[in-house]
């Protein structure tokens, strides 16, 4: 018997008061998303807390335990409401300190003059972790046990994502498949229920859409790990949507 | 002496497998935290879980219990995928059935033979709750205690949103002043922090923006309840820059 496929999963923390305020539009939980699906991670939950040092910590240390990997994004500038590495180490149950790996990387864009207490802020690593290169700003990220702590800039966060992803351990990867259904979702419901309790492997879901067509543009997605199953089910559901069209149109 | 400003806080609970795999980029988060900061809520945890019972009911207790409202988004619809209703009706302690009010504003839409098993299930609604009227595809949400279920489609549960927030209480609308900072930010983080020790009723946040001016693109927001004292911060930030930027021109 083979044994059975890995699952890996993984959670997001987004730190930040500006997420919550509504100024900044998060744009690093789709990202993340899509970027995790496509190397075989399953990301099964997200969290928005702010800048506050008992959220943070509660936070990292209930999605730490409960799933593989956690992602957390934003915090970790030079000023005062940048208090993300401080909370992950305490979470950890680690001590924190100015970190010589992160002032290098730092030196190598600024002069040391310039490094002010502030700016040190930034090499403020947990102990025992491993630095996430940042190649936009200097300032690095960090891993550690099975936390990663990224910046909240989109294109460094990204850039981030990237260097850290390479030391993870990934799982089968989640096939999908999306089908057009030119039909109201009533109209297919029951028959897609039905498919869908024949194929626990697979998870079907419908999602409508209500732009100039009227709820008419719905898309059903197909997801699962085995292709051939995927397939299977696949046709199946092409099949109803062709027979329901096909009863509806006027004859 | 006048009593304290009420502070009325809400949760968001996203409900939706669609989101965690990135297929679907989410709109709500945003538009929902916008839109509570400006009628005087504040938003002060988001959660993303996927469509599985236990999550949901437990997310939804989480966030009913600690926070004055909780909005829900996502799986109000006709297919098997969609069983928020009766996760909020599990966590909050009721029955739930076919809704007789529900089925009157699904018979707007359509004759009383399209109305399936499937189509019924948008009718289901707990024991006890009020409706909240869809303009867009007559199928409701509804608030039942202090959760409000919104739908996931974005034009949908925006119209839901403007239909049930006026029943809302709400609380000292908090007022921004969002400042320009071309400098980078570890050249005034010092400064900042000064300001805000000696403010402990503004929140003061620097968002660094990493374009084409390298990192000095940064925004400073202060947020707070007084106007006034919002006033003397954002003044003393403004003094700061000021002088910082003037430092630092070629004499």
């Amino acid at each position: 018997m083979q044994p059975a496929p890995k699952t890996i999963t993984a959670a997001i923390l987004v730190i930040g008061d500006e997420i919550l305020s509504g100024r900044t539009k998060d744009q690093n939980i789709g990202f993340i998303a899509e970027y995790l699906t496509r190397i075989g991670i399953e990301l099964r939950e997200v969290r928005v807390v702010p800048d506050i040092e008992e959220e943070i910590v509660a936070g990292v240390q209930a999605l730490s335990t409960r799933y593989t990997y956690l992602f957390t994004t934003g915090g970790i500038g030079p000023t005062h409401d940048d208090i993300t590495a401080d909370c992950v180490a305490k979470a950890m149950g680690v001590s924190i300190d100015v970190d010589e790996r992160a002032v290098e990387l730092l030196l190598t864009r600024m002069k040391r003059s310039d490094l002010n207490e502030m700016r040190l802020r930034m090499c403020r690593i947990p102990k025992g972790a491993d630095l996430i290169l940042n190649p936009i700003s200097a300032a690095p990220g960090f891993k550690i046990g099975n936390v990663m702590v990224l910046a909240g800039v989109p294109r460094i966060m990204q850039a981030m994502l990237d260097n850290v992803a390479q030391t993870l351990e990934t799982g089968v990867k989640i096939q999908s498949v999306s089908l057009d259904a030119p039909l109201p979702e009533g109209v297919y419901a029951a028959g897609l229920m039905a498919i869908a309790a024949q194929y626990a492997d697979v998870s079907i879901g419908s999602y409508p859409s209500f732009g100039t067509a009227g709820g008419r543009n719905n898309q059903i997605v197909l997801r699962g790990k085995d292709e051939a199953l995927l397939a299977k089910a696949s046709d199946d559901v092409r099949a109803l949507i062709a027979q329901l069209v096909a009863e509806r149109a006027p004859s």
